[in-house]
């Protein structure tokens, strides 16, 4: 697999404007692109970081996965995302190994690029998500 | 504060070598530093990542702070680290601000850098490090 970079890393966080308005206090980074994303129930923001990007996720319904690992885990890092260059043969090869995958074909994730899940059992612990070139 | 870069995700491993190996062999990815930390009570393997990288990090004693965060929460992200192209003056820009600061000065960390360690309550349920300019 050729991971080209670290695309960027996710927080779940309760209130999208009052993170997208801390962290830009904390640490001077400013939202790229903003998004509802209905199918995951989940409001997002990708914040520029220079080389890299930051991304907050904030649950739409009580009832999501993502709120639900919101009310167990509290606010904080929620996955890690590499950039890869062909990400249909990132998966391929990822399945080929017996990784367990979350996506096992590319769809379309915040600002329009192809992406994929990889299960955390897979991911070393950690939520992984495979990003198809490009910039953020 | 200038964030150049998302510099490095760091994973809190049980083993060292046996996390080397298994990130290598499903992500591709190699070490570029590996360092005994011994005021830490860590060994740690900076993996390169195209832009970015991926700090490894095991405990070398059991009753480390490192061996507890392992055994109460599992493999998994440990922290996540800024390049800043001036450390001093992000460390005076977060005081001011009131954020919580594990190092209120610059040290010395893995491969060399200047570092400092931001509390997770202050890095929005991550504990965060900021890593002065350069390569990694």
């Amino acid at each position: 697999m050729n991971i080209t970079s670290l695309h960027h890393v996710a927080y779940v966080v309760p209130d999208l404007d009052a993170a997208i308005e801390a962290y830009g206090a904390r640490f001077g980074l400013t939202v790229d692109i903003r998004e509802l994303m209905p199918q995951q129930q989940v409001e997002a923001a990708m914040l520029g970081a220079g080389v890299g990007a930051i991304e907050l996720i904030a649950p739409t319904d009580p009832e999501s996965g993502t709120a639900r690992y919101l009310e167990s885990r509290g606010e904080g890092l929620h996955h890690i995302a590499f950039e890869v260059d062909d990400l249909e043969a990132a998966l391929a090869e990822l399945k080929a190994q017996g990784a367990e995958l979350i996506d096992e074909l590319p769809r379309v994730g915040l600002g329009g690029h192809l992406i994929a899940f990889v299960h955390p059992r897979s991911g070393f612990g950690a939520l992984t998500e495979l990003v198809q070139g490009g910039a953020h």
